[in-house]
């Protein structure tokens, strides 16, 4: 067999036949092998979330209790497999077991078995759903891959701004679910600090459930402001994020090939793809 | 009949009297007869969904009923004539029918016929509202379609950073409203994974009904992540919006004649429309 | 007296002392006697808007409900004879009382004579709040009027766009109001069309009352799609103020005298206020 | 003792070796002890918040009451003594007793003390919480600083602007609740123009508790409206800050070292960190 490029060549066994081959099916998604591992299992995952989803329901659950069960069970054994299967094939298995998309496999599987013991838990199947996040990135959906990068690290270079405009408005909902818990009192509903703090995130985001709501002048007043306050601050992180995805864009389409003038070059291109000159 | 300038003289009948100038007077807006046109049908398509909209509020229907009945077969009866002479008009009719605006003038006649079927259908003949799109096209409210232009330009350069970010949105959703279900459970409204999703669904968008709320203590501090989550990402979608926005505009507004230095240009002028120089 | 610079000197009276003094008294705020006429204006507004406001209140009414009564008709008394000085004393006193201005100074006295006749009309006296608008510019808060003028200038810019966006939002909301009409029925509170739209526009905005709320699974579905839409295009009428208003500010702000390089000359400045080289 | 690098060096005290060495523990964070003393602050402030919010939840309260009171007294009593060794250390006892964060450190004890008088007014130590923002400053966390500097300075460069749009938003919903007033009346929950004007600001921010909703017609129109003026001008406050924050990012990310091409100085820097070459 002939050496496909891989996606991490550190991770791949050294020369092993099967496992090699194993390692490029299932990591890998150049071969028509390795493409249908990862069409299959995608499929394999919203199934069992679908699956998951309709058991919940008590009138399906009623009917086809059964088959979901034993559907689930399937499909948790089968990703198992796949989960040792990824263990013996890789370079290094531990670093793939605490690596993040090694932990989601994991967890991935573990529910099930842990509704053995405590009945609910295996709800959580449901985080499978992160499992579509390394399929994505194995099957190269390049330009999605390139968006998602500039995203990345418009995020990450506000990450700072946003720790702080995060703490502000935690500083803000203390003092002002414990100001209400004061005006107030328990006759409203609010009936200690920690639930005045959820009814002042609840109004500081404007969602509004309107579970608790302030009865007293003062309240409905100190209510009012808080609802001001929520309403502007949003422009914070707004403009936060809206200025940095600006600064990203701009320096990823400000790139244009000096020789051919050929724009649109991935985020990380040293050299441009239509005539091969330096960037 | 000289000829006008047709919007797509494509489509516009072999030489052939009769259908050429029903032709204008349908598709066109250039002559006083296709404006007269027009202005009627955008008159027809307005009230048509009042009567409509009227014949649903119980109290209408019972004084008026059979006139709204009367009127909503008379205006359907007209758009349906008219479908068919668009049909027979135009150059292709196969093309027509399959278009984006044919089949949306079918939709607008189909649900009067349904509701003889399906009671209730006949109330999606608003439908016909789309309609309005096509008419104001030919109206050409040409600076209205260039600002349209330039929305629709930046909506479709950032419909990729869209999606990602809305596949994201729908991974947490259905991560957090199955958490919440095994949290919650059936005795707080959180009935099933479906029902916990709706309601995670509610809490993110910040839309906040309050129809289903968490009870226990966990419940609460989970919606409290999500409310914030769902106040502070709402920055991501604008942040991508107003950047494509910018770009667009500022190469929009940056085209100035090198001439006669006049700004504002159609968005695919390639002359300048006051002095005729190249730009 | 010496002639001080009026704000429009085309109202300005002809030669004639008295109503010269007045008008300077009243439209301008140059002189001592000015400036206190328009203070004590604006305290005068202010006051007859909270004594409506507590007159509102109940418990208020039932021990001062006279007080109040005597106060609002001082108030109005004064306003009136203000209003026909103003008539006297201004150059042409047709213009004055159909310009923006003067009408809202003829609206500000109406309601509390529309109240003898309709009981409760005399609440809108609140509209006087909009005259402070007046006030503030006569009392020349220039660097606020400049900052006033960028935001009017760049949402006047963006008044097309945004029109666009309020046309597809509400052919959004019929369309899917109409739907959920057919989805849900009346025995969920979805009794008509409008309602249904007026539903849909509380989902839309994401302000969900939850005084209607969908109880099918369809139209729970629907009311989940129709959030995230809300949610999703909130960016674009952000996106295109956000982008006019940065335009317009880089335009603010990259006004440097070439001379003095002095920035934050006012938006209409045609000559540097430090050193007097044209701009 | 070498003088180490005071925060503020006016206000350390003349030489005198005990004030002097107290004031660089309790107000710098240089040495080993004023970094200790300042991590032990924290650490005290977040457990008295935590033990007045566990205090406030009657079942706690229940078991516990006497421990949270002696411990709250405790932590008082350790803050108390604090702000008199701040007094007596600082140079200028009367300037940091007026400053902003002096006047914090009162309020931060203050509570306890009041809840001698007026139960519930011990609750208000949560305001304890606004500490941590000196003692974040001490710790200098540099690049945190710097961000909340930019984030400040865009904030402040936009206050005019708020402002305009604060007042603005403030006309809006008092004429606006005063026309709900005179629609709705009393029977629809709509009992004065206060509380007409508190749904207005719950229906305009988007919040929609759903505690008051309209249930005539023209009353339902009339709140559609707002809603939807509600869902388009937070674009406004957004724009603005977006465009003051982008503005401000430009200028901190555009200085580039000349002779080493350095990026990311801090925003008050004048000389390169890494060469020293004056920017």
């Amino acid at each position: 067999m002939t050496a496909s490029v891989s996606n991490n060549p550190k991770n791949r066994p050294p020369e092993n036949n099967w496992r090699n081959t194993l390692y490029t099916i299932i990591f890998e998604a150049d071969t028509p092998a390795g493409k249908l591992f990862d069409e299959v299992l995608i499929l394999s995952i919203l199934l069992s979330i679908i699956v998951v989803m309709l058991d919940s329901v008590s009138s399906f659950a009623a009917i086809y209790g059964d088959l979901f069960y034993t559907l689930e069970w399937i499909f948790t054994i089968l990703f198992t497999v796949e989960y040792f299967l990824r263990l013996i094939c890789v370079g290094r298995p531990i670093r793939y077991a605490t690596s993040f998309f090694g932990i989601i496999d994991l967890l991935a599987i573990l529910p099930t078995y842990l509704g053995l013991l405590l009945p609910g838990g295996r709800y959580l199947v449901v985080i499978r759903g992160l499992r579509l996040l390394r399929v994505f990135r194995v099957l190269k959906l390049a330009q999605y891959m390139g968006e998602a990068d500039l995203l990345i690290r418009a995020l990450r270079a506000s990450r700072r701004k946003i720790t702080l405009f995060l703490f502000t408005v935690l500083t803000l909902v203390v003092i002002l679910g414990s100001l209400m818990y004061v005006i107030e009192g328990a006759e409203s509903g609010f009936t200690s600090i920690p639930r005045s703090i959820y009814w002042a995130i609840i109004t500081l985001t404007t969602v509004g459930y309107g579970d608790i709501v302030p009865e007293t002048n003062l309240g409905q007043a100190l209510a009012s402001v808080i609802m001001i306050i929520g309403y502007s601050i949003i422009a914070v992180p707004t403009g936060i994020v809206t200025s940095e995805i600006t600064y990203a864009s701009k320096y990823f389409k400000g790139r244009v090939c000096q020789n051919c003038s050929f724009e649109g070059h991935d985020i990380d291109a040293k050299f441009c793809k239509r005539c091969g000159a330096k960037l």
